[in-house]
């Protein structure tokens, strides 16, 4: 099976058969990131441009280790040096990137569709990285992956996303991806944290932690967005944490073997306690080096590798 | 032949046969970023150091994408990360860099001189990615490789530059490098933009920019170089767009095959309208993508390569 | 002989052998910064991240150079463009750059203690790239380097660093490594930039330059360290350079061959004047293209290859 689109965007339009073909491609990659010599040389000639127009350690890092595993070039350019402040439109920006031919940009964005406005203007492959509160598909990927592998499968389980939900775009991803299997979606949050009509989305809702988590295969804690307001929503960090920190009594209800995942960056003593994050369901660390191996998939993939 | 200097600091100095030498090799490097595999070994084992103390994305990424398609390793300096800020001087900065044995420095930095004073310190290879308001010579070779490639030569035309010519180091380049050719250059802009004794360079300048435009094959449009002081020699920015904004209109007294010309970053709206930048006549995109084979030319003849 | 340990954090804890291994690796590898095409496969498919949260130019360009000219991978990541900026701690930080798979990581930090923290969290190889005013390992080593390439030996050599030894790291690095040998240390500045107890460490303090730099074979000129309050504790820059600043004179009642030396960025007319920095006796810019040298022989020890 090919992959079928010239970008991804979002989990939101992708079908169960597409997000299964990246999780499979991604476990045939995984492997070459614990060999001694981390290279192959299968997308060597092509050129992969990073552009972060929000700071990001972990998501760029990780797409430019993808890349160079795979043998394509990398280009990083940041929001600070970037032609934006000399006045150029995003969409200009785009297009003169793209007459240097590069194979895949990957964008990260304050402004929810900004990846969509570069998809739709240039013939290059486009992944976003993150776009606002809206998407960050290859969080979600990874995300599944990582569930599907600690699990063995992603249907049945019941799963809680725990925190900022209203300004996360990791948690729409989630939702988005987790609705195409047969996964039991519990979002909880400070009422102010859940967006309106959320259940419309095909998930729970739920304001007390202990009873979200309750019964869960996974729990997924949220940071919560400052960057996006998310401060300007709670009376303050200190009672927020009380409310929804998970701590490892909550993990006593949930199901014997639950996971707990953070797309990181963690803010321990907030929404998680240290003995959870450090704790021997977590599977924090192993998210982040899958997302290495699913940002190969997609790479591979976009740029026309078959599984 | 050979290319007879150890730097590329301005077009000012370069001979009519210098400069063909460079267009010509660029013309056999083109077609390298239009392969599947955009890769080719020639500069393996070379260090090029890209230093830019302005900010930018469009030449920088050229470059590095230049030197990366050529197989050279590409080491990234910007100005706010240097250690400019620690006291040290450029020359000695350079002179650091030089002894780690880079092969090409890249320099932009906002004092006109800078690239000359490491060319005249440095045994290394220095190449002007732009210095203040003086020269920025890739820009100027790419735009004559276009307008060359557009029209089939650069003898017997006539080209208008219209904007802030006198904060521009593109216009400059492009004069120097115009009048090596039999090229009729034609400067337009309100008279706080147009330097004294501008004629002197051998152009006609010309206020309106209605005449300005007639019977060009050329033109060229820039933007305000509002780094450089250029806002505070116009009244506004809304009475310099009705006056110099090139608009479909202004076309209709060009020649029939005019080409539209931009370095970029475009200011919409400001010093070109929609219409023209996306319509049949721009080769903006044109521009950008020569730019990527003019810098592999020069990268690859700087390192003693032939033509 | 083998590197015994997985980090490289500072010169306190290694021995004269240890120290020797460094040295003599390095000279095998700096010729190869020599050559026409200055590149060898030895670190293919390694991944190098260089993670430097205080400005640097100099070390960091010289790690990139020397992991790529061993055709490792390398990934930058800078202070501004971090997720620290997202309350994340610097140990998590860590551990998520590990579960990517790097085989070292570099770091630089204004914390002293830093890379110690990272080393103790990680099974990744950590690097210290300077910690505070702590240690700079990689700077001392290349500073024997060449002290052992110009003299022939270490031993038996009298030696004077000059300047702000309380906030220098490079001093404290540079002191520890040369009593494993037999070299005879005297510390030189106002005494406001004397730590207390600094004779401890084996060291001779002398407050005036005419006095520390007589009969010395090596002189080594630092700058103040105005970051870390340098400023502060002196009346004013233009009193210091008054009477710290080396001057030609100065070189007299020194060795017939003595050498002169100073890690960077220089302060000219502040702690060295132009004719010592740029005269017969400087062996400055020696230590940059010794440091390419130094550094890939770190990086190829600590991944296992054998001198």
């Amino acid at each position: 099976m090919n992959w079928p689109y010239k970008d991804l965007l979002g989990t939101r339009e992708l079908s169960r058969e597409e997000i299964l073909l990246i999780l499979d491609t991604a476990e045939s990659f995984k492997e070459i990131s614990r060999r001694d010599i981390k290279k192959v040389p299968t997308l060597r000639g092509k050129t992969v441009i990073t552009a972060f127009y929000e700071p990001s350690t972990r998501t760029r890092v990780s797409f430019e280790i993808a890349a160079k595993r795979l043998s394509a070039d990398t280009i990083s350019i940041s929001g600070t040096t970037s032609s934006a402040v000399k006045g150029e439109t995003l969409k200009d920006t785009g297009r003169n990137l793209e007459s240097m031919r590069p194979d895949v940009i990957v964008i990260r964005h304050s402004m929810p569709g900004a990846p969509h406005i570069l998809a739709g203007a240039l013939a290059s492959s486009i992944i976003n990285g993150g776009d606002g509160a809206h998407e960050h598909p290859t969080q979600a990927l990874l995300d599944l992956f990582t569930i599907r592998e600690k699990k063995g499968t992603l249907d049945g389980l019941k799963v809680a996303i725990v925190g900022d939900i209203a300004h996360s775009r990791v948690a729409r991803s989630n939702i988005f991806a987790m609705k195409k299997f047969d996964v039991d979606v519990t979002c909880c949050g400070p009422p102010t944290m859940i967006p309106p009509f959320l259940e419309d989305l095909g998930v729970n809702v739920e304001y007390r932690l202990d009873k979200a988590v309750a019964d869960k295969d996974v729990i997924m804690m949220l940071r919560i967005q400052k960057e996006r307001g998310g401060i300007s929503v709670i009376p303050s960090v200190k009672e927020y944490a009380i409310f929804y920190s998970l701590k490892e009594e909550h993990l006593q209800t949930a199901k014997k073997d639950v996971i707990i995942m953070h797309p990181g960056p963690m803010n321990r003593g907030i929404e998680i306690s240290d003995a959870v994050a450090d704790g021997p369901y977590s599977v924090i660390l192993d998210q982040v080096e899958n997302g290495v191996a699913v940002r190969m998939a997609i790479l591979f993939l976009l740029l026309g590798g078959e599984s």
